[in-house]
């Protein structure tokens, strides 16, 4: 095997760590002695051990760590968070060489990982299949770099170009793609929807068809939505977004409301709502997020080109008539069938 | 063979009538005697013969035509135009049936057509493939029921979305598909462009690749441009359109430009060009264009949904960046390799 062999396999385990670790950045690692993987981890949930540390132990006899080379895809961390920084660990194992994927750009890191290792006579190396692993790893790049969260817009539609079935049905694609909506969902940290998604087809964005993490539910709305809706349920935590004074009046003196993992948020009238409200969920450390429409939320996204990712099932129906689907750029556009529908992607960068 | 079969080989025929009818539609037909096919014909050229006449004629037995069916795929016409009506021609070649794909909406045709075969005992129907026909010939439909010229836009893009290159290089497709837009070409009978593509590209809006006709140029222009540039040569007639009488005034007067098959035309400021321009390309009888671009014309017949068809060619290079390609609702596409670029077509119908 050789050094791209090894780090695509972390790149590999870095993945498994999706809509598991929340704001944390996806990291897989592997340890090789004498040309023989000796161990593997990645970082597998928030708040917990890191890949290097997972990797490190699951090494049966720790001698053989001494003089070993960890190939890790993101730069050890240097800090304490919630967990010791890694990097005391990579020393004390006698560890000879530590080849990574991508510089982490937090801050926090920022090449001071790097620094360390070098400092304490660790032969680093950067750079091996970076940009493969910016991608696995594109909500935390994009975190980190743009100051917002990954944002991944979605929509289904009729082959000539509706979102809406005539007769008003929620759902119109095939069983297979509704379970790839609810594996996107536990994928990402939140999702968005405007009020008349929530009024429309009353959805509560949770993940019911896999086993998965329900995402953060963010409404955005100017009107008081009834709290007996389903995304006002418990299943998740709800974040109501209002540039309407008498809403956010509305929901912060509803007892029931705030004491139950709800929790509403103003914006005055003034500002750009969409470039404010990224900002706060930036500061909230929400990494990324989907939204699941309707027509009217997905096109302000649309027209600030305030989007990583696009994802448009089309039914193999007409609808003939209804509301009419957005319009976007063809970008990187690929191309997948999915059940009896068809899925385009375009990513936007 | 079945009806069905027969018709398919008619509209097959009228397809081959594409780029040489002008603002005819494009009709054929099949003459078919005992279950045998005795004749065939399809309408060749604006101001000759019609699909019928050229069928009977191409029967060697004229006998044969005694109790024979007629499949054509457009009612056949009942009144003089640049040629005898073809009613008068079945008539008298005593064709017992006529099987026709679609009644013609052309108001002077419209019925009286099959109602002069069924007032002489010919046997007719109607309907058979008539959307697939519909289809082929429907610049002719858009056309008559839209009163309008059927619209095609098409742009070149790389794959991350950019429609001008880093260097400026007009042509960035591949040989393939440089042939397939000039076959284009000589499908329609308009392309239309706007100033800037004329000035930064110098295009000769013509077809060279393939043998064809050319189509009618037509630019849409504020200021006057010199007429010294590609699309004033000689090889076919130019229209100049401007919202600016400044423009009208200096291209009237200059005498070199109107007596060489040039034309200006001006609509008040006050007015909406495009859809001032396409009736006055319907009063013209031009019945279809292909706009060519540039961003801005093209996001103008992209905004007020004034377009039929999107013919998008994605090559598989990166710009990284450049002017951004338009964003256009993905409605009925299709997915196409010419060389080595990527054809998206989509019908907005």
């Amino acid at each position: 095997m050789n050094e791209k062999e090894i780090m695509q396999r972390c790149i590999e385990l870095a993945a498994m760590g999706l809509g598991r670790v929340l704001s944390n950045p996806l990291v897989g690692c592997v340890i090789l002695k004498d040309g023989k993987v000796i161990g593997e981890g990645f970082h597998k949930e928030y708040g917990k051990e890191h890949a290097e540390i997972n990797a490190i132990n699951s090494v049966k006899n720790k001698n053989d760590l001494f003089g070993s080379t960890m190939f890790v895809t993101l730069e050890p961390c240097s800090h304490y968070g919630k967990t010791p920084p890694c990097i005391e660990s990579i020393i004390k194992s006698k560890i000879k060489e530590v080849i990574i994927a991508s510089k982490d750009p937090n801050p926090i890191v920022n090449g001071k990982g790097i620094s360390k290792l070098l400092e304490n006579n660790i032969e680093v190396k950067v750079g091996i299949l970076e940009d493969e692993y910016r991608f696995v790893n594109r909500r935390y790049f994009t975190f980190i770099e743009k100051k917002r969260p990954y944002i991944i817009l979605k929509w289904a539609q009729s082959v000539d170009g509706f979102i809406t079935e005539p007769s008003g049905k929620k759902w119109f694609t095939s069983n297979n793609s509704k379970m790839l909506v609810h594996k996107w969902r536990a994928e990402e940290m939140a999702i968005l929807v405007g009020s008349k998604t929530v009024e429309n087809d009353n959805p509560y964005l949770t993940v019911r068809l896999i086993k998965g993490n329900n995402p953060i539910r963010i409404i955005i709305t100017n009107h008081i939505l009834q709290t007996d809706l389903n995304v006002f349920d418990s299943s998740s935590k709800t974040i109501v977004v209002t540039q309407n004074i008498n809403v956010f009046n509305y929901y912060s003196n509803l007892s029931s409301f705030i004491n139950s993992n709800k929790e509403v948020v103003y914006f005055d009238k003034s500002t750009l709502l969409l470039k404010e409200l990224l900002s706060l969920l930036y500061e909230r450390k929400i990494i990324s997020i989907i939204v699941e429409g309707g027509l009217y939320t997905l096109e302000r996204f649309l027209e600030l080109d305030l989007y990583d990712e696009c994802r448009i099932f089309i039914t193999n129906k007409e609808f003939k008539n209804g509301i009419k689907a957005p319009a976007v750029r063809v970008k990187n556009l690929n191309y997948f069938k999915v059940g009896n529908d068809t899925l385009l992607t375009m990513y936007n960068f």
